[in-house]
């Protein structure tokens, strides 16, 4: 069994990005932008009625406050401010869910917040400090092996390790940074083979040749390129074929 | 009895605006800023936690999008679209005010969306539907005679009347327009005596020297000027003299 | 000889809205979005550079300071603060102008700011005066008749009136209202008709199918819907089929 | 002969910080905040209209895009959208300098800019290409032995190294950080003996009482703190009587 996840709700006031509806009928989870890198109140408001309305689980993707950059420019926020701020976006997020019959169901960063968190210990504490001062019990989506899942488990908290179907691992297990070539699987085939191998096998083939094994409860399908939603769509569809059970991490 | 409310946490990053400490010893309930006017996520969880402390009554002083504006520019922001946002603001103080082991327990709006909601009913009716969405429950202080109040009663929610000590008020119990001369009382001893007059009698001087009933539930002192914290501590010292009870409305 | 001009620029950081590259091949003024209802420093300079490439006159579209509404709702916005903040706009958008061996050539306000300046003589007032304050003597692109040219008349720059193949016009020559059915043409082929009647004959049908003259230097396409760039190409090959000069006004 | 430079204008519209008009008056050169980290247009055109009448120099204080954080977080924004972000902020201050009958004379960096430019080579060619991008030949300020500077110089443009009198230095003439103790001088008397110090020996005690050289052409005093602009009035006056001729960098 396996979670699917996707970022959703990245637009903001009259610009939009992600196909937030085809995506719904997609994943199980989804990661709701906060407003702080995408995301204004009318764009969570109505992801919130969809994803309960067809039963997908609610993130807070919480970011740095950072519109102009997308969140994807890494931040010396000091660790009280980022925790204050984590917290907000989690309850402006959490009264959309509520008013929809749903929770805000765990937590995942975006962008920079994500990268820098899985080396930066401080900024993971504070990610975790945020989720706790915002509900004792959130769990948290990150990369196996990041400091910040180790904060939320030194927290009690559920730490699920995602991976990335269309993401070049090294052989360590790690992700292939974006900068260098052949970082990003593009071929749509590959991408649905990669993600057969790590929900069945628990491990994917690395950029020289050997296999890697990846522990991971959650797939991450990325929904803010074209063809984006297709390109899950074809996963989902691999994945029930191949008998995998697609659900919500419990 | 009276209440007596104050705006809390009007600055931003760098900025300060409010004497929130001196404030705090003073007031009853706090209208804390929620990150669109004024107030960052630290600013409000630290007005949270010592509201929290000293037993103020936390509410969410909810404003237009408008930070440069400090919230005091009138905005035609679509009724779906201020719903959603009046929400969001909530939602956001909720986390802090949970956090110091307190609730959200009342809505004010602030600026121009307070001086817009007098009279414009669309706006109203948004501000309660955003109250709604968030919660179906908190009271909401305003002007008496206001659309936002009665939008409030419409929606069973409890409306809040408040007064103004520092107001020059019209023979038909409104403010005279900030615009106008003497609308706004500097003179010290004469707030004071108006408070008294307002919380004792339930009645103000007018400018042209008669008397006209305000029923007012909470009195509102302003924090945002030079001596204002010094100004609300007399008010406060004149109403326990007279053995007026202040508390927070019930 | 008609000049033919579009909203151009109107990304955001991540996000895009504009076709850019398609629509500087057939308008000859583009209106560059400055920063404050979209428009970031990268997409202004990019757009500037390829402005001047093409011999495309670059304009500063200003607008009220409001990501979030798309510059789409007014706002009471006091005169002093409005002429800065066009100000600060125009100077942001000449340097990239300049940059690029071009100059910001005329000034255009953008959705709320343009319709509120149709009547509102304060805030034409200081539309105008933020032109002058950055720069003596820039025309004014806006709708005949409005206060905003009037105002540009008065203070002795030059007023170009446009007007709009895809709106629908009342008897009088002013625009239907968005929120009236009919008040946006969408049939392609009606809006390259309008657009020769407008450019060859100065007047266009009304929607009681009168026929009213709009004296225009400047025809609007819009740029910012889907297919938009299309519909503008086909407005452009159909005067210059007409014999129809199309450059920028003088 | 030395210049003395504040930062001005940091205030955001309901907010204010530096005290605008006592600094005026001490001051041979005025940054001024543009928009990114304080300073609305409002604010930067009161500023300049103040600078001008008084022959201050005017300087774009150029920052991150950080209001909530002041300019004061790291952020890693990529070379290009830095350029452009530095460029469209001396843009738009150079409307209200040039409305003013003044020119932007220099550039300086704010807060987390200024440190992470000390060290980073990359933001710092960013900075001077954004310089350049605005005006080929725009004076730059920073400190001695910075990347800045290197890359100034590099550029073509001059180079003004600056000494901090509030600020304790290392044995090798650079900054002790803000996070060790005694990092900011805050006794006044003794700020005043090492303004003296800078001007007059080119030179300045260390933490470890030793003296070091600090080739100063500019003294930056701060105008953020409580009692700034009394201090920076001292250390002119003691400047003044010392005979030191006191004035903008040519």
């Amino acid at each position: 069994m396996i979670d699917l996840n996707a970022d959703l709700g990245e637009g903001f006031g009259r610009w939009t990005l992600t196909d937030d509806d085809a995506l719904l009928t997609v994943v199980t989870s989804a990661n709701v932008a906060c407003g702080f890198h995408a995301g204004d109140p009318s764009v969570m408001r109505r992801i919130c009625d969809l994803a309960a309305e067809r039963g997908v689980r609610i993130g807070a993707q919480v970011s740095y406050r950072d519109l102009a950059g997308f969140g994807r420019r890494a931040m010396d926020v000091p660790a009280d401010e980022l925790a204050a701020e984590v917290a907000y976006q989690i309850g402006a997020l959490r009264v959309f869910a509520r008013a929809a019959g749903a929770e805000v169901a765990y937590v995942k960063p975006h962008g920079a917040l994500y990268n820098r968190t899985v080396h930066d210990a401080e900024q993971a504490a504070a990610v975790i400090a945020g989720v706790r001062l915002a509900d004792g019990a959130l769990p948290v989506l990150g990369l196996p092996g990041s400091r910040l899942l180790a904060a939320a488990a030194d927290a009690g908290l559920i730490a699920v390790p995602e991976a990335f179907a269309d993401r070049a691992y090294t052989p360590e297990g790690t992700l292939v940074p974006r900068r260098e070539p052949h970082a990003v699987v593009t071929d749509e085939d590959e991408v649905v083979r990669r993600s057969l191998a790590l929900a069945l096998d628990g491990a994917v083939r690395t950029a020289d040749g050997t296999s890697v094994a990846v522990a991971a409860r959650s797939l991450c399908v990325h929904g803010d390129t074209p063809g984006a939603a297709r390109i899950a769509a074809r996963v989902r569809a691999a994945l029930d074929a191949a008998g995998v059970e697609v659900g919500a991490f419990a």
